[in-house]
């Protein structure tokens, strides 16, 4: 005699358990939301989900996420070009950004080299930053995640570009800024202690 | 220089943060995760969502939601309609009938009483339940949730119906089944206690 939630509603739940870090409460939860919002609200949600997957793109160049391409940071000419910023996801790119202190451009790797995850080269975009890596470009600095794929994806990437004659650097290590001595990890300590620069 | 995100992607992070339980990183991890995903699939999530939106409508007798009016439940002969359990919310029927005991049909509150969010009677639907209580109706049980807010609410629904000649019981409160008496609350050790049964 158990009954199930109505088939429409069934099927919502279904679509977004299947979204990453959403279980079936969430789940439920978010359906039974969108069930009690007005049409509209509810309606422009989906167009946005539609909407957002039929017109970004990755950059040919760079593979961020763009409308455009090349994308806007590609294309824009007062950007200097022979500086390339390797990092792991389209949202380093942001973070980078952010910071305003960076006027190259960017490759997007869409991940790290992870063998446990059956994740290696052919998996990111790599042979098309090697590519990129022509007599021009100066140098490519490495910002790859501070953790063990990063580190190893940045190993392997130092390893391949080098033979090609480019300067290739890895962003520094070290203690966050605002940060307590007391809290920061050893390793963490360690390799700020290992770069340390005279004043 | 900061340069944010493409437009639509911008616009679909906006949309998701709306959603409860939804924050930016999150926002932005299920946009990334969209915009990776096949057209097929992202467009399968946004049908659903328009179509649980469009065909999901509130039982008009119990208000737990339903496709057709009235709902399965309600419009089943083989229910016993003199028997009401009233619910706070539309999962909770759902609970109910997982467990396969209960043959009557459900009212569901929509909430339950909070003064301090501003929930009184009105925004619940007790005058429909209680047009629903007539002299034909031999019981209703008060299963809103058992804390502050259930327990005020089932405090109040029974003052409200009691007048109106009905028996008004509440579920059991009790140790849950499976657990640990060392480590159920004493509140509920309490009610155990006074809801003790002879065998």
């Amino acid at each position: 005699m158990s009954r199930r939630y109505p088939k429409p509603l069934a099927r919502l739940i279904e679509e977004l358990v299947r979204l990453p870090g959403i279980g079936p409460k969430t789940a439920q939860r978010l359906a039974f939301f969108l069930i009690s919002q007005p049409p509209a609200e509810v309606e422009s949600l989906a167009a946005a989900i539609v909407e957002a997957k039929r017109r970004i793109h990755y950059c040919s160049q760079c593979f961020h996420l763009t409308e455009e391409d090349p994308c806007a940071i590609c294309s824009d000419p007062k950007r200097n070009h022979r500086f390339i910023c390797v990092v792991e996801e389209p949202r380093d790119v942001i973070a980078m950004e952010r910071t305003k202190s960076f006027d190259g451009v960017y490759h997007v790797l869409h991940g790290a080299i992870s063998p446990l995850d059956g994740i290696g080269p052919n998996q990111l975009k790599v042979k098309e930053l090697v590519a990129r890596v022509t007599p021009e470009v100066e140098e490519v600095v490495l910002a790859t995640d501070p953790n063990v794929e990063g580190e190893a994806t940045a190993m392997y990437l130092a390893r391949v570009l080098k033979p090609l004659g480019v300067k290739v650097t890895r962003m520094a290590h070290g203690m966050p800024v605002g940060s307590d001595l007391e809290y920061v990890d050893e390793v963490t300590l360690t390799k700020a202690l290992e770069g340390r620069r005279e004043l």
